[in-house]
C-alpha cells in the first residue's frame, strides 16, 4: 500500500516546498562531482517505519544515482545509536533531501512507536487498535502505513471507503433504524456499516438493524462491558473516547474488539533520528 | 502571506484526500436541500490561528454557498466554550468539511498556542522567537503563519530563500572563510548569509568575515553570552538547541537576538477543538 | 457523489481535450456577444442521468454565464422528443461545449437505461443489480452515478474501498481460510470480505470463514440454488458470469442476493440525443 | 502518434483512479517476491490495437520491472485463443494493473475490430472510413489510435485542428459564402476548411466558395450521386449519417471520398480478452 | 481562442512563479483594506494587445474584487501616455500582480507592434503576413493571439495540427512524391499539406503532388518570382527566410500569398508600458 | 540550481505545447526503428548556455534513449560554426524534439551574450551585473541561470524571497523609516532589506534606518557619486534605471556595488543557432 507509484508525486511535492529553484548553500560550495556517504541513525528507542520506502525514496526521487541500503524494516526496534538506512551519493543530493527524509522519517517513526507502546499495552488480549481521520492533511496515506508498521490497523481511509453514522445523522433520519436503512440503500454491500452509539438504548437498536460494527463512544469501563454483553459477538464492538496508555487496558478486558485512537497520529511526538555523516 | 489564491491548490487536495468519490455517509441521509449552522468551539485555553482563512475556507472551497462568520483572529485568546468561528448553509457540505477543517485548526492552533508560551517566557527581552525548517511536509507555509499568529517570527521558507553554511559546508571548504566567499559569489545580495558555529573561535572567524548572522549551536549558557559579548551588534546572534519553556529565557537573557525553536513545528500538541451544531 | 467539486477538474480536461486553443470556426463567425438558446432533447426512449450535474456543469464549466434549466431528474423516463435540459447563453460557448455534453449525457443515458432494464426484469424480487470494475478508464465514478440512477447499486470503487478473494488468491495461500485469515489481519474492519466461488465445497468453506459475501461465479441455475440453500442467509450472495436480459431472471429466482453484470458499464449503448436550437 | 512521452500522465490517472491507496487483497497475500508470468488472450476473433504501447505500457509504469513481450502488432487478426500479450514479473503488479490493462485492451480491439468491419464492407473501393469526435470523454487520442489501427482514418482531433462550418454558423452568416469568408479570415492555412451541407444548392454554393471539404449529411443515395457528380473532384466529398454495415458500401458506390462514422467510437463493442496465468 | 477557461491555468501558474509564499513587502506595509486605483500607461508608440483578457484577467485571477476597465481593444493604436487599461481594488492586489500584468503586456504589445510593422510594410498588397513555431516555450497560444492582435495570421499551433514536410523528411523518402504519398496515408483531410522547397525543380515537383501550400525557403526574388509564376494559384505560396522591414514587400510584391516571419514572436521588443497610480 | 528534478516537469509541459498529439509530419514518415545523428551549432558568435542541462534534457525527456555528448559549458564562447551539442538517437525523437530545444537554447544563449557584454564593458571594476524581475513569465528559473551563465548575478527570484521597498510602500508609511520599521516586523532575518531612492535625502534616511542594500533609481552620474560617498560602504549600493552597454561603464565608475539591467531579460536578442545533420 506504499510503493513508489502510489507516493512519488507526493514526495516530489514535498521537496520542491524546500527546495523551490534549489539550494542555494549547497550549490554554491559542493560541484556536481562531489560524493559521500551517511547514515540515518537513531538518536533514541523507537519502532521503525518507511526507512526504505518513504525516507529512502526521497533521496533517490531527488537524484537516482543515491544508493540506498540497510533499511530497517517496518516494525523493527532500534536503539540509540542504531543505523536505520545508508546512503552513498553525491553530496548534493543527501544535502537537498536530508530535511524532508528527516522530517518525515521522524513522524512515522513517532507514530510507529506511539502505536506500538498502544498495542504492548494490551498484549494478549483479542483486541485490535486502529486509528482514526484524525491525520495530518496531506499524509493520511503515509500516517496509516506507520500505524500498521507499529502492529495497529487501520479504521476507513476516508470518507468514500466506510461508513459512520454519528448522532447527527441519527437525529436527521428520527432513528438509527431510519438512517440505516437509508444507507444500505445507496452504500456498496462491500462496505460494513458502523454507527456511533452513546448509550445501551442504542446499542440495542443497532442490533436489532443488523449493524456490523458499533461504535462505544465515551462509554465508562462498567457500561462498555455490558455494551459488549449485549452485542453477544453479533457485531464488532469499537471503543473511542478518553482513551490513552493509562486507560487503554481496562477498556480491552471490557471485551471489545476494536479500540481507537486519534492520538496514534494527532498527538505522536516526532522521534529523534539524525543524519550522521561517513567517511 | 496565506490568501486563498496561494492555498486553494492545497487544500483541495486535503479535502480530495479525504473524500476521493464523495462522503457516502451523509450523501445517504442528508438531501442536498437540508441546511444546519454549526461553529467551531474552543474546548481548552488556546491562541488562535487561521480560522478565517484556512479553516473557514475549506467550508467554501467544498461549497461556496456556506455563509462563515465571526472568526476570531489570528493570535487572539480563546478560553474553553469560546466560539471561535461559526458555519451555516447545507448540511451535507458541513459534514464533509468538517474533519479537515478541524484537523488543520487544531494543527495551527496548537502551533500558535506553543509560540505564544515561548514568546511570553521571554517577554521583556530583545530577542525574536524563530521557527525552523522541521515543518510537516507539505504544510509548511501553513505552519509558518502559524508561528507568526503566535506572535513568532520565520526564518528562511526553505533552501531557496535563505543561506545557513553548516559544518558539512565548513568542512569541504577548509574554512568558514572559504565556504563564505563561495557563497558570496553565487547568492543574491538580498541574501543576509547565516553560519552555523560551534565554538567562539568559529564566530570569531564569522565576524573577520562579516558574516549577517551568526548561529550559536547548542552552546551552553556561559558560552553563549561571550559569544555575544565577542560579535557586539556586528552580526545578529541567533541560539538553537536544547531549548525548551524552561530553558528559553535562561538563553534569552544572554543577550541573543534570535532563539530558533524547531519544537515550535514539529512537537506542538493539536489544541483541541470541536464542531457544534446550533439550532 | 457528484457534485462540482469532485467533477469539476475532470470535466475541464475533457472540455482542453476537445478545445486545446479553441474553437475555431465558431471564433471566426460568432461575436462575443452572441446569444442563442438550446435544449438537449431525447431521440428514444430512455432512462435519464446526470443531466443537471454533469452535462449542465460542462456548460457552466466553460461559461459561467450560460443558464441551465428544467434538467430532468436522475431516473426519469424520457420519451423520444421530451425536452431534457435547457440553455440560454453565449452562442460561442454553447457550440463548445455541445459535443463533451452530448457525448457525456449519451453514455449515461445509456447506462441508466440498461441497467433501468436489468432491474425491472427482476421486478419483484429481492435481489439488487450492481455494476462491477469494468468501466470505462478515467469515467469510473461517472458511470457508477449512472448505475445508481438506471435503478442499480455499486460494487466496489475500485482495488482500495474493496476485497474480492480471487481465484490466484486462494492458489497462492493454499486455500480459502488461509486467504481469508491474511486478509483479515490487513484490511480495515470497515470492509466486507468478499470470495470468489467456482464450486459449492467453496462455498462451503467460505461459510466456515464466516465471510461477508460470496460470489457465486459462472455457476448454472441449480448450483446457484443449492448455493443459496448452503448460505441459507449466514452471508450475502452474488451472482455473476453468464448474466443478460434473457437470463437474469432466472437467475434472481435462485435467491440470490445480488447480480453484478459487467455489461451496465463496458457494453451499454450510448442513448440518442441530440441538441436543438430554440428561438 | 501513441507513445509512453504522450500517454503516461493520463494511464497514470486511470491507474490511480482504481487503485488510490493500493490493492488491499493483493497486498494483504502476496509478498513483494512472488513472481508470475500471464498472458493476455483473445476470446473471440478481432483486429488488435494497443496491445504493446498500451495495454503493455500499463504494467510497465505500474512497477518497471515487468517483462512485456510477444505483442502482437496493430491490425493483426487474432482468433479466440490467441496470446496476444504475455507478462513476467512480480505477482502484485499484474494484479493490480490486470483490469485497466483489460479494460483499455478491450475497448481499442473493439474500436479497430469495428472499424476494419467497415473497411471491408468498402474493400476495392477508392474510399476511407473516418472517425468523428464523438469519442469517450478522456480518450479520444486512444481511440482514434484504434481507428487507425483498424484500417480507417482520423477526421480532426477536436476543435482546433479543423473547421467545420455547420448549420448554426451558415444560419448566423445568412450564406455559407459569408461563414466561409469569416473563416479564411482567421483561420490558418494549414487548415482545409469543411461545409456540412444537406442540399444540392449548398453543395453548389460551397464550390463556388472553392470549400476544401463538403460534408454530405444525411442524403440518400440518389442525392449523394448527383452531389459527386456536381462536385467533379473540385472538392473531397464525405458522406455522413445512416451509415452502418449494411449501407456503408451503398454510400461508397455512390463515389464519395470519405465516410465518416460515429459508431467506430461510440457504438464499438468491448472485445473479449482475458488475463491467463501461465506456469 | 484567448478565453479565461484556456488561459487561467497558466496565468495562476506564472503568478506563483514570482509570488511562491507571498509578497512579504507588500504584506508588511499594506493591510487587506487599503485601496488603490491605477492604470497601466503606454510609454511609446504601440499597437495594443491582450489588455482586457490577459493583463485585466491577471489582475482579478489574484484577487476577484479588483475592477477593471478602460481597456483598449486589441489592435488599437496608443501613443505615449495612453491609458491602456484602469484598474481599482485592493492595494495589496495590485502590487502583486503588476509585475506580471507588465511582463506579460509589455511582450504581447511588442508582438502586435511588430507585427503591425510588417503589415503596414506589404499594404496593399494581396498577402498575409505570418507567424512561425519560433515562440517562446509556454507562452505560444499569448504569442499567436499578439499576432493577430497585429493584423497577421497564424501559421499551424504546433506539430499536431499542421503537416510541414521538410528537407529531412524528403531525403528519408527519396522524394516529395513519395513522402507526400506516406503523409496522404495518416494525416487527417482536414489538414492541408505544405512542403518545404529550396529550387524550382521542388516547385513542380509539388505541383505534380498537387500540394496545398508550397513552402520557398530562402529563395532570392527572382526565384520566387518565377516559382509563383509555376504555381499559377495551384496551391499557395508561402515565402520564408530572409524576410525583414527592409526586405518584406520586395517579397510580396512577387505574388506569394503568405510569408512567414519567425522574427514576430522570437525578436520582438518588449514595448514600453508602465503602471502609474491614480488618486 | 538547475538540475532535472527542477526543470522536468517544465519541459514536459513545454513539448506538449508543441505536440499535442504528436507530430503528424514525422510520424508519418519515419519509423521508430528509424535512427540519425545531429548536432546544435552555432550561427553566430556567442556566450553558452544551458547545452547540456536544458537543451540537451529536452532531448532525453522525450526520448530517454537518446545519446547527447560533447556539451559545450556555460559561460564557454562559440565562434560562428562550433558544434555546441552532439545528438545521436531515433530520428522521431530527433525531430520532435528539436524546436524546443533550439527556442531554448537560442533565448538562454542570447541573454547569457548579452549579460557577457555587460559583465565585460564593466571589467576591472569592483561591481556586479544583478537581473531584474522582468523576466518571462514562465521562464525566470531559466533566464536567472542564463544570466550566471554570462556572468551576471542573479537579484531576488520573486516577492518571496527578497524585499524591495519602493515608492508606493514609502508613501503609503509616511516615511522609509516607518516602511522600514513595518517590514522587519515581518520579514525573516535572513533577508537583507532593500529600499528604492530617488533623492539624496532618501539615501540619507535609509542609514539612519541601517537599511541593507539601497537602490539609486534613475539619477545621474555626479548624483550616483555622490550617493555612494553617503554611503560609505555602510550598505550596499545598487543603480538601476537608463542602464545600456554606452552608459553602463560611467555608471560603475561611480563606485556602486550592483548595476541591475532589466534588459538582461526583457531585451536579449535570441541567438542564431541552428540544428545540423551528421552522417
Amino acid at each position: 500500500m506504499m510503493d513508489s507509484f502510489l507516493l512519488d508525486g507526493q514526495l516530489r511535492r514535498f521537496l520542491l516546498e524546500d527546495l523551490e529553484h534549489g539550494d542555494m548553500t549547497t550549490e554554491a560550495i559542493f560541484s556536481d562531482q562531489d560524493q559521500a556517504a551517511a547514515a540515518l541513525v537513531a538518536r533514541q528507542l523507537m519502532v521503525v517505519a518507511g526507512m526504505e520506502r518513504v525516507a529512502g525514496r526521497v533521496f533517490t526521487l531527488l537524484d537516482a544515482e543515491i544508493r540506498v541500503a540497510g533499511a530497517l524494516a517496518d516494525g523493527a526496534r532500534a536503539e540509540p545509536g542504531t543505523e536505520l538506512l545508508s546512503l552513498r551519493g553525491r553530496t548534493r543530493g543527501l544535502l537537498r533531501a536530508e530535511r524532508l527524509a528527516l522530517n518525515l522519517a521522524q513522524r512515522l517513526c513517532g507514530i510507529a512507536t506511539l502505536t506500538d507502546a498502544f498495542v504492548r499495552a494490551v498484549a494478549g488480549l483479542p483486541v485490535k487498535i486502529v486509528d482514526t481521520r484524525k491525520t495530518t492533511p496531506g499524509l493520511r496515506l503515509l500516517e496509516k502505513y506507520a500505524v500498521r508498521a507499529g502492529g495497529g490497523h487501520n479504521h476507513r481511509f476516508g470518507l468514500s471507503d466506510g461508513v459512520l453514522i454519528k448522532d447527527n445523522h441519527i437525529a436527521a433520519c428520527g432513528s438509527i433504524a431510519e438512517a440505516v436503512r437509508r444507507v444500505r440503500l445507496q452504500v456498496p454491500h462491500t462496505i460494513n456499516i458502523e454507527v456511533e452509539t452513546d448509550t445501551l438504548e442504542q446499542v440495542e437498536e443497532c442490533l436489532r438493524c443488523q449493524v456490523g460494527i458499533i461504535l462505544l463512544d465515551n462509554m465508562d469501563i462498567p457500561t462498555l462491558r455490558q455494551a459488549v454483553h449485549l452485542i453477544k459477538g453479533r457485531a464488532l464492538a469499537e471503543a473511542s473516547g478518553g482513551v490513552n496508555l493509562e486507560t487503554v487496558r481496562a477498556i480491552a478486558e471490557t471485551g471489545v474488539n476494536l479500540i481507537s485512537v486519534g492520538a496514534l497520529t494527532h498527538s505522536a511526538r516526532a522521534c529523534d533520528i539524525g543524519m550522521d555523516w561517513r567517511d
